[in-house]
């Protein structure tokens, strides 16, 4: 373990912790330490120096006026104040010997030249104390594992998700929209401006991480490109990067953000290309990407087999294949012989994309045999599986799987099934559902399976070609 | 009113019905009967040659061995039989004087030549009674206002949308996925094989109809090119389809599945654009587009204002608007001026990007009061806001909307506000959110005020890019 990586293993493995910014009345400071509270973190602090009473606690956590009437080694320190204390408070923190401090007051080098003047400094405090800095204007890590926490009620499970973000809301708004896929996090990263350790230090800690399987990140740009360049060469895990900044308005947006040059587009590109970094656009291709990187199933060609109950979806399935990369299969003759055998005479077809019709719905078997058959295929590499929603008949998917280990994307219109138990005299009635409660852990299982559930038949498809690239060197601008 | 168009509405006011097709043991039949029932369509009949008993009820609706034996005109027949029986049931309803006849059944031109031939004389047939036919292999027509169904449990309330769907499948999920989002229709369509009224008479019908504000279709391919361009030009109303058979591989999708030929996708491409045809690509992207086309507010210029309480997204939507041909809008000097009274002094961004920061989430009146200064700003033509889920603040914008009219796109993690009620341990303690069975209403209600929700930042900026293009005739290819 390098020196770098076993310091930022370090902090995570905090064990005392202490808060600046709570107050009586509340605010930002205290909803933070909420989270705290809600991972059950072992021990937490409040320093606050208005409150010089002893004995005094503001949500349960003990109140003091500075580190040192605390009387206890402090690994890590949260400051959420107004920026002008946090000078202050960073030298006090160096002096206690504090390890590392989570600046998530904002003001700084986004906002001014004088800010960046005050980074400066802040970071030589800091390095004069050989103590690390996160942000500022971030919102520091979540682990579950250790109880580090960055908004309260998120999950405390952990999970094979490593999140590295420059922006604090998006690492939160991705810890809620992952919880209702049952995707969990080994640990989850915002950083903001990064003036001391920034992206590259948490992606190679990721990388090196034996609790993460997989690296996602939303980027503005980073530092110094080579040594990006360097580690997504050396890394071995699915590295998946929403980089923004793609326009001239998206650049000068995030400069004002996080005070990110992003760089120049086509050139990143280029770099996703050449070392399989797969690239997304929104949080909705984020979280559709990251279910397919769970547990990807090697594959060696390109040769899609599209299942769908409605023909519609079978075209426009067809077109979006075709439309990313992927090639459509063509069924040996044993399987259409087989097939046959199942298949209703009418409404139906066999030939690739696979359409077996509205009488499936009534017709388990039929479903049944028919991902049997086509998962069985040799000329089948990948399976594109179009639902109106998911039915209990996921677990014949999971079985298959055991036998064939080919990447399975399904389309399904979910949120009618999370909202089934909602609207439930329309929609129960209709159609064999699970109840929304279930569906998380039902992703989960499908995903550790190496199935993923998807929006649209577009980013199916999409993930669907990211898994070949990923596995067969063929990534090119 | 033309002569096809009375003879269209005329078939969609039928007052009395009969289904072949429906059996004691239960299927297909049975299904879209209990469609009907659910809309309390006034007479209803089965008939089933092989029970000849008298008084039988099958659902709790009266059973006859054949037409003559009902003893009443009947407006409209659905056939939903073995194929091979159809040609007799169509000969039988011409000679009882039946207006038209919906055939549920497949297996004809869509399999074989053989079964194109049995199409043309079932034509044949329908054109010496002056009786006309619906499909064969579609699932007929959606119909609230009079009670005419193609699935149980579909919304009873009317809305403005006329849908047209070679796809009986899609037809059907659209219906629900719809009902989620608070979009009602005027009548939905789907023509399968389309052998004698198609797409471009069922366009021309929604073109006329008074109850329809805008049209969505599914598309393979249509007969008569000619007409459909006539068609487009002269309809006045939103015209959304999702055209598929994009691809090689699509297009023969297409064919075995209404034996559709798709034609040369650019072609359509030039027509879509040259028409001002809204064009899909997916469901997902069809019902975005739905709801910003519910009553689009009339637009002269492109300029947008983000409006973010995150920042990660704001960076996103800067991109997203750039990358749809969108420009981001410069705010007055006024418009800064005033926001500063509001604005948190970090972490915040007042040009646009306009960045409220996490503040948001605490203070009402900043998220009021931006809204209502960059509502206002004469640089400013549309909105996109960036929202983690719907809050009741949303009546803040129907406010605001009667004082500016301006096309508004939300973008919202809108799942996590319907699983809201299901996952209510972690997420109301966290969030400000609406319950989830009040949010189809809620979108209904922003949808009527030129305001839209979508599940991602991409496509909110394509929906407000066909906003400013339908109203400035800059539409190309």
């Amino acid at each position: 373990m390098s020196n770098l990586i076993s310091k930022i293993d370090d902090i995570f493995h905090s064990k005392t912790l202490a808060v600046y910014g709570v107050s009586r009345k509340g605010g930002l400071g205290n909803i933070l330490l909420q989270g705290f509270i809600d991972q059950e973190f072992p021990n937490l602090y409040i320093i606050n120096p208005t409150i010089s009473e002893p004995n005094i606690k503001i949500m349960g956590v003990p109140v003091f006026p500075d580190l040192k009437s605390i009387g206890e080694p402090i690994d890590l320190v949260i400051c959420s104040t107004h920026p002008k204390y946090v000078k202050d408070i960073v030298i006090e923190c160096g002096q206690y010997g504090v390890k590392a401090v989570i600046i998530f007051s904002a003001g700084f080098g986004e906002k001014s030249e004088e800010g960046k003047k005050t980074e400066k400094k802040l970071l030589e405090i800091a390095q004069k104390y050989q103590m690390r800095l996160i942000g500022p204007n971030c919102m520091g890590f979540y682990c579950p594992e250790t109880g580090l926490s960055f908004f309260p009620a998120l999950p405390t499970e952990s999970g094979p998700l490593g999140f590295i973000s420059q922006s604090g809301s998006i690492a939160n708004i991705m810890a809620f929209s992952s919880m209702l896929k049952g995707i969990h996090f080994s640990k989850s990263i915002s950083y903001g401006n990064g003036i001391d350790l920034g992206f590259n230090d948490f992606l190679e800690y990721l990388g090196d991480d034996s609790n993460t399987n997989l690296i996602a990140c939303y980027l503005e740009g980073v530092k110094d490109g080579r040594r990006f360049i360097e580690l997504v060469k050396k890394i071995k895990k699915p590295i998946i990067i929403w980089k923004v900044g793609v326009t001239p308005g998206g650049s000068k947006a995030a400069h004002s953000h996080t005070g990110s040059l992003c760089g120049n587009d086509k050139l990143w590109n280029n770099i996703f290309n050449q070392y399989k970094v797969i690239r997304v656009y929104n949080l909705e291709e984020m979280v559709s990407m990251i279910q397919a990187f769970i547990n990807p199933m090697p594959v060696r060609d390109r040769r899609v087999a599209i299942i769908s109950g409605p023909g519609g979806p079978a075209v426009s399935s067809a077109d979006a294949c075709e439309m990313n990369n992927l090639k459509l299969a063509e069924l040996t003759k044993e399987s259409k012989m087989r097939l046959k055998e199942y298949f209703p005479e009418f409404g139906s077809s066999m030939s690739n994309p696979i359409d077996i019709s509205l009488q499936a719905t009534f017709d388990p078997i039929l479903e049944k045999k028919t991902y049997e058959i086509v998962g069985k295929d040799p000329n089948v590499d990948m399976i594109l599986i179009y639902l109106t929603m998911l039915t209990p008949r996921y677990k014949d998917l999971i079985d298959l799987q055991k036998d064939i280990s080919k990447p399975i994307a399904i389309v399904s219109a979910l949120d009618v099934n999370v909202s089934a138990d909602c609207f439930s005299k329309n929609i129960i009635r209709s159609f064999i559902h699970l109840r929304a409660k279930k569906v998380p852990g039902i992703i989960k299982k499908m995903n550790e399976h190496g199935i993923s559930i998807h929006p649209n038949e577009n980013l199916a498809a999409k993930v669907l070609n990211h898994i070949y690239r990923y596995y067969n060197q063929t990534y090119s601008p």
